[in-house]
C-alpha cells in the first residue's frame, strides 16, 4: 500500500525546511496576532492553551521591533454569541463582552490598531481582514503568531496563502495543544503556501531598505 | 515545556474518533469529488498522487450509490494557466485544456453534473461552490472525497465547515503523499468541524427516509 | 437609437409595482438597519442626508413591532479610519469611536442585538453578515431600512438579492439626497431580486403563524 | 419634504461627469467585457437588449487597441443551469452549452483570454474574477463594457469599487432596456466609486508610457 490510509498511532513528521533568517520590508509588512485572548491564554480561561502563555514574551519582543519601524499590527479576536453553535465543539468561550474574549493585556493593541472580531476559526472569513491587508495597506508579507496553531492560526494563514500573501511563521510565536498539531501546522504553512517557517521571531528581520522591497515569491 | 514547539522526528497521532456509520438524508447531501484528474491520479501525471488510484474503486462505488438515490454530485477541478504562480511551489500541472486537467475517465461527470474550476486548493475560494450548495440545492450535508487529502480535499473541508455544512469523509477515499499527510487530514476534519470521519466509504449510508432529515449538528 | 446612450436632464421613471401587503414570517425573517449614524442622520452630521430623519418615526415603529414578535433585528455601522481612501470620493464621516459613527439614539440597538461594522457600502462585503444571516440565524426574509438609499442601502440589498434572499423595502424606510437616487433605488430593489417593495413600513405584516412559513420565492 | 419618497413619473437626472479623456495605463489594466451573448444581443436571443447590438462596433474597436498594447482582456458570461431560480424574475436565458449562452462572434474571446461563468449578475460573486484581477494579474485599473447595463455591467462595477480598482465606463459601450436604467448606470458609477465615465470608448486611451502609472485615485 502506498500509505496508511488508517494512520497508525505514530507517524513520521516529513522533513520542516526552517529558514535560519527571513528579511521583511517593513512598508509592505503586516503582523496579525491571532485570538490572544483571556480564554485561550490564562489559567483561568475556558479553552485553555497552556503553551499560548510560552509564546506571549516572543510575541511581545516582534511587535516591539515591528512597531519601532510602524509596521502594521492587526489583531484577530474570536467573538461568540451567546449560544453560539460552535459550543456544540468546544467548551464555551470568548463570549462578547466577557473577560474570556478580551485580548491579554500583554498583548493590548494601540489604539491605531485594527482589530478583526471573527466568528469562526479563519481570520479572513466574514471580516474586513482581506480588504484592509490588499485595498487599505497594500501590504505583501504577513507575519502570523498567535494560538491555536493548527485552528484559528492555520486556517488564517491558508486564507493568506490562497491569495499569495508571502506568509511566515514563527515556531516559538505559535501554540497548540499537542504536539502532533504544532507539526502539522508547521508542515502545511512551510509545504503549501510558499511561506516560510523559522524556529524563532528572532529570525524574522524587518528592514526598513529598498533591497528588502521586492517580492520575495 | 507544554509541547515541543520544534517537533521531533516522530509524533504521536491524536486518537481519531472514526464512526461505524453515518447516515445522510439524500435529499439534503452533495457528494464533492475534489480533483480526480489526470495529472494526479495517472502514473504518467505530472504531480502523481499514487494513493489516489486505490481510492479510485471507493469512491466509484459510492457515486453510484449516491445516484441511484438522485443524491447531487458535484466536482472540483483544479485549473491553471499557463506560468501559473503556482508552479513555483509545485511543477507545472493541471493546466486547463490539456490532458492533465481532465477529471479521469473513471469517475467522469454526468451531463447533469456541476464542474467547479479553481485556481487554487479550496474549493469555495473563487468558485460558485459555495452558491450553488446554498442557494440553489438547498444542502446540508456533504461526503467529500479525491485528492490530495491535506491539499485540496482538506482546504475545501475546513471552508465548508467554517460555514457549518456538516462534513463527512472516507480515509478510503482520500489520499495524501505521506501518512502524515492522510494523518493530519482526518485530525483537522474530525476535531474541527463537527464533521465525522469514517474508514471507509462502504460506512456512509443515504438514506431517503425522514428520519435521517432532521440536521446532525 | 434604441435608447439614449447618453441620458437626458428628464427622464421617466419604469413603473414600480409596489405590493399593497407583504407578509413575512417571524421565525424567518430579519430586520437590517443600515448606517442610521449621526453623521447622515443628524442636522450636525458631517454627511447629513436631511431626508434620513424623516424616515425616523417609520423605522422605530416597525422595530418595535417585529422585536414584540422576537424577529432579528441587525445593524450596519459604517465605519472609517483616519484618513479612510473613501474620504477621496466623500467628505469625513463615520470615524470609529467619534460621535458621528455612533448609530442614533432614537433608533439605538438592544444588547443582544448584532452590529455588523463595515468599512465600504456593502453590508456584507467585508463583514459576518451573511455569516449569520445564512448559518447562524437561518433567516430567508430580509427587510431593508436605513440610508443611504443608493448607496449602502442598495448595495446591502444587491448582495442580498444575489444570494436568493428575499428581500422587501418599505419606500418611507429609507432616503436619498435626491429624488433619482431614491427612485432607482426602489426600481433596482424591485426590478432585479425578485424582492418587493412597498410605499410604507406599515405595509409589511409579520406574522408568527405557520402559513406564512414557506418561502415567498 | 426633502424628497419624493415615492418618485414621480418623470425625474430630473443629476448631471453626470463625463471625462473627456481617460488615460490608463497598459501594464495595470483589464477590460472587462460582460455578458455579450447571443442571448442578450442577437434578435434571436431569448432576453434580447436590442441596444446591446449598437455597441458592438465601439467594443471592438476599444478592444483592438488594448489588445494591441497587451491589454488584459476577460469576459463575464451568465451560466444558468436548466430550471435556474432566476427564472422566475427573466425569461430562460444563458442556459450553459445552450446557442444562446455563447458570446457573440463579432467579440469571441482568444485562447488566452479568460471567461469567468458566474450564475448571478455580479462578475465578481462565485467567480474567479477577484483573485485573478489582484492575485494573478495585478491591475488596479477596469474598463467594463458589455450588457446589460444596469444589471451585470453595474453589479460588477460595485464590487470592483468596492475593491478600490478605478473603474471606467464608456457611455457607448453599455447597454440597458430604457434610458431610465442607462441613466441609472452611469450616475451610480460616476458618482459612488470613485472612477470615470466617459461618453465614448475613443475618450479611453490606453499609454505604454510609464506617466500613466501611477493610480488614479
Amino acid at each position: 500500500m502506498t500509505i496508511d490510509f488508517i494512520p497508525p498511532n505514530t507517524v513520521e513528521v516529513p522533513e520542516i525546511p526552517y529558514d535560519s533568517k527571513v528579511e521583511l520590508p517593513a512598508q509592505r509588512t503586516a503582523v496579525i496576532v491571532v485570538d490572544m485572548q483571556n480564554d485561550f491564554v490564562k489559567a483561568e480561561g475556558s479553552l485553555e492553551v497552556p503553551a499560548a502563555r510560552e509564546t506571549v514574551p516572543h510575541i511581545q519582543q516582534m511587535l516591539k521591533r515591528a512597531r519601532e519601524l510602524g509596521i502594521t499590527v492587526a489583531y484577530t479576536q474570536d467573538t461568540a454569541i451567546e449560544n453560539d453553535p460552535e459550543f456544540d465543539i468546544w467548551p464555551a468561550h470568548c463570549i462578547r463582552n466577557t473577560w474570556g474574549w478580551h485580548i491579554i493585556d500583554e498583548l493590548a493593541p494601540e489604539k491605531k490598531d485594527m482589530v478583526f472580531q471573527k466568528n469562526r476559526y479563519d481570520g479572513f472569513y466574514g471580516t474586513g481582514l482581506d480588504h484592509f491587508l490588499t485595498r487599505i495597506w497594500h501590504v505583501e508579507h504577513l507575519v502570523i503568531v498567535g494560538t491555536v496553531a493548527n485552528i484559528c492560526v492555520l486556517h488564517t494563514a491558508a486564507s493568506a496563502g490562497l491569495r499569495w500573501f508571502h506568509v511566515v511563521i514563527p515556531a516559538n510565536g505559535i501554540s497548540a495543544l499537542t504536539t502532533f498539531d504544532q507539526a502539522l501546522t508547521l508542515r502545511q504553512a512551510s509545504y503549501l503556501y510558499n511561506g516560510h517557517v523559522v524556529r524563532s521571531t528572532e529570525h524574522i528581520q524587518f528592514v526598513r531598505s529598498e533591497e528588502g522591497k521586492e517580492r520575495l515569491r
